[in-house]
């Protein structure tokens, strides 16, 4: 019962491996097949049909309700309100693109390059983290005059044939760039270390020497700064810095990918990278932007895009439209109005001691961590050793799933539960979810 | 008063080139210009300010309507009570990806790939037709094992880093990419030829030669079957069917951008490439797609995607997501109740026909050509020489928008006025369009 499969996906259904999947649900998954084509995957070992979203919870056709602590892009809770509104709203009024002149589109970088320290302030919208990612590529050559790029082993940041090329968590089939270096992801579970930040910023000056030796001129080093699918990495914070400082000496950029992390989810503060008392040239945004309208994009130091943007025009037809302006100036009132960071970083601390507690007792759990509301829990076979037991956190997520509980599981042996449920989560669904977890684990 | 900027768009407004804009807007565009930075432009020496949309008409802050009679996105018109309704139901209920099973990417794939030949059975959803290009080069390059690329020589397919790489209408500040090949655009005006197809098809075997030639294994030609940046080329129907035939021998692949022409505009059918008798092997749709909601995405055949697919795993956060597909199917109902097919038939069929008796007047109406609604008029000094005149294009563009009548140009001498209203227009809408035009013509 592997949450392996061939390409390499974490929790992914396998055709064939349950045999206790209605036969409404299997014939949607044939019917998927025929119109999605092989590309496409599932989640879990019986898939979850759904129908309706409200909050932190899920259901399906019965009525059945899912407790939701996995989906990051709702992540002010599903159909909340206030985004609903503003989007239907706008709908209606008008919805262009940004070669006329129109408010929503300023008002909307006024207010978020203002939650980012002053020297990023530049704003450039497209629909997809991926396309962001793929912008600050485009930028970052130009900008350097080289190619390369450093991630880390299982750094995931897109799907554009570019992104794909540094994206190694796509899997073998993928491959990575020539331009390309991974550097070990800061692990300090598995790295046996006195000083993180030295021993990354070692890895990732050796990186550099060999895309030297090569020939290959670096253009930036991307890092989603909680390094979501290498496993869930936070501390120490200020682990970047050191290394963030080695890319700047050699020429080269650093990016910050705030695509899972930012918006408030680590309880820290609005931005992952904030953690780490670093200053990215360019910041890339995605997922929870806009609750679920396709809004993504980057901020910028103006420094970094101005001969390109003089010289290149670029145009994205969707992004930066009034309704994803309308969803994304939302976003930031809601997180503003309920006081949503202080909830991840309360809720994310108390999420954390009840985890701890329950490894007390339960000894596959090998490590507990994450910050705010983005959790990371390592099962393994034996806390000495610390190998990695795939097959027991698949076997987690897949019997919470059978209670209604959604999580996942992540990291380079696919043994790491992924725990990131929507930043309104409260005290009485982490309760619900240790209830299930106990529950589950007693069996 | 050209319509060329340093960075080549066509149409782009220039700072300082107009006295006449007012206060406000002025003061708006500086805030562009510090929040959005140097990369993004505005259309029109005097910029327009929006603020609503309806049918055919957008309206700035005093309540003046503007004819729209460019903006390809609200194909069906600004604020289609269909689509704002959809959306806003869906957002209410559900907005969540295509990891867990749910009904609406299925019906939706279900009735798009009914509007395509049967082969092209299979559908994957991104977020824009830049993405969706993306993708095709992707799959293009796992089936084939090759990279290069045939493409028009003012071709525009999207600004991801790969794609912008083959979209030459970017000027040159965007280098095409080793493994590309231009081939001259199929142009019937200004190339002396009776047989523009058997032309066009030599010329991609020269270019297939030319590649080979450099080491480099094809891998895709991919066409905007209008040929809307070269200057909508349309005529004669068929002309492309050679061309395909050469690039499948050559054991590459044929693909068939149809973010422009596609979803009805031509009026001949739903899709461009049905114009030419071809059957492409993949197709990527966009801009009208969703009539505004961010959602494009490739049309394929099995075999093309089955081993990528196998391989590959492909996810798009918000591509296919339960929003997008409720636009996506209002819009195909919409299509199909209003008769919009029929409708840019018809209307297109007037429309050109009051633009060719204009031409009879004014000398400077080179050509007339098209098919539906989407129409390129020749501006040249003489026509006997046809010696483009890109100033009276953009002085025409520039005047007209005065009138509140909104177009713009294109092609590779900037002087092809590019008509390309919804396609919901009437020929009320063309007799006010040619009152203006006429209107303009005789200051």
């Amino acid at each position: 019962m592997s949450t392996l499969t061939s390409a390499g996906m974490v929790n992914a259904y396998v055709p064939g491996a349950s045999s206790r999947i209605p036969e409404e649900d299997r014939a949607m998954i044939e019917r998927r097949a025929a119109l999605l084509g092989p590309a496409y995957r599932l989640f879990y070992e019986e898939p979850v049909h759904l129908v309706r979203g409200e909050g932190v919870h899920l259901y399906d056709g019965d009525g059945n309700a899912y407790l939701d602590v996995y989906n990051n892009v709702a992540s002010l809770g599903h159909g909340h309100p206030a985004v609903v509104e503003a989007v239907s709203r706008q709908w209606a009024v008008l919805n262009t693109h940004t070669r006329y002149l129109h408010d929503a589109i300023l008002a909307y970088a006024e207010r978020l390059s203002a939650t980012f320290p002053a020297p990023l302030s530049q704003v450039m919208l497209t629909c997809t983290g991926s396309e962001a990612n793929d912008l600050a590529y485009r930028i970052a050559k130009h900008r350097t005059g080289g190619t390369g790029v450093i991630v880390t082993s299982l750094a995931y940041h897109g799907v554009t044939d570019a992104v794909s090329q540094f994206s190694p968590s796509l899997g073998a089939s993928v491959p990575l760039g020539a331009h390309v270096r991974t550097v070990p992801a800061p692990d300090l579970y598995r790295r046996n270390t006195d000083d993180l930040g030295r021993d990354f910023a070692d890895d990732v000056r050796a990186a550099l020497a060999d895309m030297r030796a090569s020939g290959i001129r670096p253009a930036m080093m991307i890092c989603d700064t909680i390094f979501s699918s290498d496993g869930v990495l936070a501390d120490p914070p200020g682990f970047l810095a050191e290394a963030v400082a080695v890319v700047r000496e050699a020429g080269a950029l650093f990016v910050a990918d705030e695509v899972q992390p930012g918006f408030g989810r680590t309880g820290d503060a609005m931005w992952g990278f904030e953690r780490h008392g670093i200053l990215p040239d360019m910041v890339s945004l995605g997922k929870p932007m806009g609750n679920g309208q396709p809004v993504a994009g980057l901020v910028l130091q103006p420094d970094v895009v101005a001969d390109f943007g003089a010289k290149v025009r670029y145009f994205n037809t969707y992004g930066g439209n009034p309704v994803s302006c309308a969803a994304g100036m939302a976003v930031l009132d809601v997180i503003a109005r309920e006081n949503l960071i202080q909830n991840a970083r309360n809720t994310g601390a108390y999420f954390l001691e009840r985890l701890r507690t329950f490894a007390e007792c339960y000894a596959a759990v090998g490590d507990v961590r994450g910050r705010g509301l983005f959790i990371g829990v390592e099962i393994v076979r034996d806390r000495a050793s610390k190998e990695p037991d795939a097959a027991l956190a698949g076997h987690l997520v897949n019997a919470l799933r059978r209670r209604r509980v959604l999580i996942s599981a992540s990291g380079p042996h696919a043994n790491i539960l992924k725990i990131r449920p929507p930043i309104v989560f409260s005290r009485e669904n982490v309760d619900t979810f240790m209830d299930a977890l106990e529950g589950v684990a007693a069996e």
